[in-house]
């Protein structure tokens, strides 16, 4: 539908000149064009206007934002992006970036402008931080599911419609609404653009492309540009506020199931308690960048660990920001069967185990060590977050703290271990259909939880001091028990066998 | 016991006129009768004085409420109810009030006093929430749990006391303070008033009645004088704060275990994310009626999206507040063994499915269509809603979000069918024993977590984008696990009934 | 290694000439020796410098505390602790307290001084804390596990390393690294000084004891001076902050889990919807003593209804400070098999049931009543709680609360009595192996979370008004489930038992 709408395009005229003559005149140093999308949507999406207006982004250039010492900076671009040295970054600064590149371009009251923002678009600010952050694993959240044929059968385990026949269950292969609304919901969807379609809106019909997947902003999306991720999975929405990315809610958005009960570990922890007891008055700073250990927060939320720029109350940096996370991170604790080295590569389905599977590990728990890093850098990383842990604790504290966790990892590998021994006794003895991938059958998904709920639970609860998620709260307790039901099932099958 | 107790006369003689020289100066236009109230239970119960001395109706009369400005007010009478003109609403006002009704009235002081104050009472001044309110099925929430016969059962399976004898497990039925600690603790108890009973308290002995089923603040609760509900359920004990009812922690109370999982999906939402991240340290006004959008809060509480009167930053109106909460709900996602079409009646024990059962939809998903709203009236609650949704996001954002929780409901009620037909494999075979009830058995139990918990879950986290909620947290993984599990304890007992 | 660095001992002196200089000048009265611990520790450990800088300790000397009026007073001593009278309470004053009984003393640049703050050194200035908290359970927390022979066996079912082999699994004894991440970690681990060791600093290499059992701030934990508890576990850190002892979350970091959900059910209590709704934002005074009812906050923390001085708003006394919490706890609802009455004797070792066995039940719900609280002891204690609760609600609301409660203490005892049954009928038909321990069978393990997760939480639930965890979150749903699945159980044990 293609009609041109009289009233619709006399009231974007009057909206237009009226922006022209200041309407938007309390944000100094803003684009004409973002002048222009203002007229209509300041009232259309009153909560984006204003998120942005209250945001640093509608009220500092880049190129003033550039001015500040190294320290404080909050851009890393070496020259002032190219229309950008003297307007502050409104709605058209981003969303008619790099038009070409964007298959969601759209023709829209006369500019190209796209729906999606992705990392590439940020990168003409904050080019350091787009590069650091595609070294994540995160950032091939996406592939990493979808492209490893094990884990696509561990999502077609979890999304795929049952069927039951003939005394017997089959699982068909999962759409991509569900998978959408489901793994990929934290991992990030393809984004892709199907066709234009039309939409009555308050403005009359208009019309816009239909991106399958969206929304969506997960880790790992594929992007209508070509780009992965969404920094907005962390810089929500149009305040894109440092304190939302630095207070632990946001982490708990994809970081709170039993899969991965991080938040969940954090708050029943010290940490968590001074945070939540001491840290919501007003008495932190959580926009101060660098950010002071003792003067802008007393304890450490998961942006200060992982993250940001520290500086001790004297101004001596104490951590230097990172978006690559993984700088300070020797081990992997989650996702697969087994607790291993750090891959080297974000692209972990590059990764063969020595049974040729795609996996970090092998079943037996041999790690594929050429993919994965060394003892040394290991030790380098290690070292590297012992330093953020030492403004608040001695030496002695630290390194016991690490050996509990290191000690950790190892015995919660023992425990996965026998749940996998039984596993594959039953394969051997016939007990149970190992056709169907590794996660399909009964047995399979008790062994599924023993690593992914059991182990990965209790080597939080070690990581950050949570208590009771490495005892009863699906820790060693959940861990200990589920082996021995696992081997129930074995018996009682082998003696159907047997009677049959 | 009915003595006169001299000191007691003595002490509130006293109180009383100390009281009307002023002691309760410092609120204005207090009734003489409020003040007789306070003389003593401002030192008894200081909490509840001081709360209600801090509240609204402490501090505005009724008729200083309606004369704000229509989409400022907080009351909804036609005319000021008797006896509130020139005074602001003390104890007596509502505790005093329509004695005649309420069977807990008693001789207190002098005064007909009675305990529980009631949606009735409330409606002197708020007549338009207390109709609203009536029509919600939390209204009906005590009749249709214990008045439908299917769900009777549901709650003796969980509460009833178990013997174990002769290998055999039986379950008697449920007595009233347990039933009253457990599922009626949210849908509300039957009060009644049974006899007078004569207490200690500081002022010497005193007759009080006692009422079964008290305390309770249940949204179905049944009340002496006959009404259904608790305000209190939302608008909590004597502060009455519109700013505690519009925190998501009100609505956690109920709304948080493995059956209703909405707080907890909301709490890892990108909308609970910003609500905790940025709602706490007194930049958002809880208190604003209306509720201004990007001024008063940026992100949607379960108020924000259910409830509220919002308004945009140019004052132009974005929604009407209703206390009918279903006005925005085309559907019924938790609850009944299927999701289905929001019924058309707050009380759901008339209906009847194809198969005669109490239940909105058959076994087989089947809805009992005559009781449930049409297509086009789902159509029109779906816009309302989407109507507040895009005040912050654009039309194809909240088109995709809703295709794909539409497209959740369908497949979640898909596994469900896979998992009702096992369980109805079993009563053919006679592999378990059907006698007992829908939920009685260990079979059955386990299919009751499939819709109650799984299903539940997963429209909860697809509907506000709880991530985990619809993924490992009780989510599909589950969903897709405990039909193995159920057809494993099928083939069970199958192979004992052939070996016997 | 004893090599004297001198570059260490450049640096150090030169620190300690700025510090006597008046480097901290802006701490008055601060003793000489703590001058010199911040000399370097200012920098070395940012965080624990600003953290004490910020607290009352570093701000009020011992002797200014005690001229307090007794109500306000935070201190408990009769005389002034020698050496304390004009220094505030500074790095010193604590980490060389007593430091012959100190097994963990060490020479530190000149200084006596020991790593490990305990109850001993904390009772100079609070000896009636300490004395009173010596008696509650939690004193004797690490002997309380550890060293009854049940409960170890407890421990060692969930903690001990698996082995598979010949269809059969056993576990062996847990090492102190994983208990002390594990139940210990709560309970309090065994701190034993090893040996001397050097480790690299920013000043160079340092001789420093090394601490087994280290970090830990465990409730009962075993001190290098043998004295049992951690003051920290509460007050935490450097801060020493009442406001955090106050706020639930600090009761959170152990009492979360599924075997003792206190925090979870405060959360979607009723207080706890009061609290997070209106506890946030500055309102509330978590600072004051006393701790002023309605004034200071309108809801309880656990620290209002356990622990701290309340006064009315007319100043009148309502609740005495106690840290000897079961003052106010007539019940024992978590840890056993059964709830019963408080046992007289923090230490539960020396209690023996009829059966011979150390606990404080028999398997048949009979308590060891010598060793328990009597009835009008328990009265006592219910008096003492009712009048905290009598601040904010009438008689009639308390009583039909503590009704309730105690009726679900029977009714849960109840439903783990069928469990138990079925459990011991294993065992008479030898369906189950009974040699190995009350817990280590997986028919046993489901008898565990019979009492440990579903009567906790019902119980937890019915305590503090937490509605879904007494239903279908690890309620009363799962309490009547679980006996079924354990009779499925030993059906198919004993089936199998007669088919081979």
């Amino acid at each position: 539908m293609k009609t041109v709408n009289w009233i619709l395009i006399l009231v974007t005229g009057l909206s237009l000149l009226i922006a022209s003559a200041g309407f938007c005149g309390d944000i100094e140093n803003l684009s004409g064009a973002s002048r222009g999308c203002l007229a209509c949507h300041r009232n259309m999406t009153p909560n984006i206007y204003e998120n942005w207006a209250q945001s640093r982004m509608a009220r500092v250039t880049p190129a003033e934002a550039q001015e500040k010492p190294a320290l404080e900076r909050r851009v890393s671009f070496e020259s002032v992006p190219d229309g950008l040295s003297n307007v502050v970054v409104g709605c058209a600064e981003c969303h008619t970036m790099n038009p070409d590149k964007h298959k969601d371009t759209f023709n829209h009251q006369g500019a190209r402008v796209h729906t999606v923002v992705t990392p590439s678009d940020c990168a003409a600010c904050h080019p350091v931080e787009r590069e650091q952050y595609s070294k994540n694993l995160m950032a091939e959240a996406y592939g990493n599911l979808q492209d490893n044929p094990v884990y696509a059968d561990l999502m077609k385990a979890a999304n795929g419609p049952l069927k039951f026949a003939d005394m017997a269950l089959s699982q068909g292969v999962p759409d991509d609404l569900t998978n959408g609304d489901s793994c990929l919901f934290c991992h990030g969807t393809h984004l892709s653009v199907e066709k234009m379609e039309t939409r009555d809106t308050d403005m009359g019909p208009m019309d816009f492309p239909s991106i399958s997947g969206w929304p969506n902003q997960g880790v790992g999306r594929i992007n209508p540009d070509g780009s992965k991720g969404s920094c907005s999975a962390c810089h929500a929405r149009h305040t894109f506020a440092i304190e939302m990315a630095r207070k632990p809610y946001t982490c708990s958005e994809c970081h709170k199931g039993p899969d991965v009960p991080a938040y969940k570990v954090y708050e029943v922890s010290k940490h968590g308690n001074i945070f939540n007891s001491m840290g919501h008055g007003g008495d932190w700073d959580f926009e101060a960048v660098p950010w002071t250990i003792g003067r802008d927060f007393t304890a450490p939320t998961c942006a200060a660990c992982h993250i940001s720029t520290l500086v001790g109350p004297n101004g001596r940096p104490r951590a230097e920001r990172t978006h690559q996370m993984n700088d300070r991170l020797a081990w992997r604790i989650f996702g697969p069967v087994y607790a291993h080295a750090h891959p080297k590569e974000a692209d972990t389905t590059i990764i063969k185990n020595k049974d040729g599977q795609p996996l970090p590990t092998a079943l037996d728990a041999t790690p594929a060590a050429q993919y994965l890093i060394s003892k040394k850098e290991q030790q380098k990383r290690t070292r590297t977050m012992k330093g953020v842990c030492q403004s608040c604790h001695t030496g002695g504290w630290v390194d016991g703290h690490f050996e509990r966790f290191e000690h950790t990892i190892e015995t919660t590998n023992h425990q996965t271990k026998a749940a996998t021994r039984i596993m594959l006794k039953a394969w051997r003895e016939k007990a149970v259909d190992q056709a169907d991938g590794l996660f399909n059958g009964p047995l399979e998904r008790k062994w599924v939880e023993q690593w992914l709920f059991y182990a990965n639970s209790t080597r939080f609860a070690s990581a950050m001091g949570g208590a009771d998620y490495g005892a009863f709260a699906n820790g060693r307790w959940h861990e200990s028990k589920n082996p021995h039901d696992m081997l129930e099932f074995l018996k009682i099958r082998l003696q159907r066998a047997g009677s049959e």
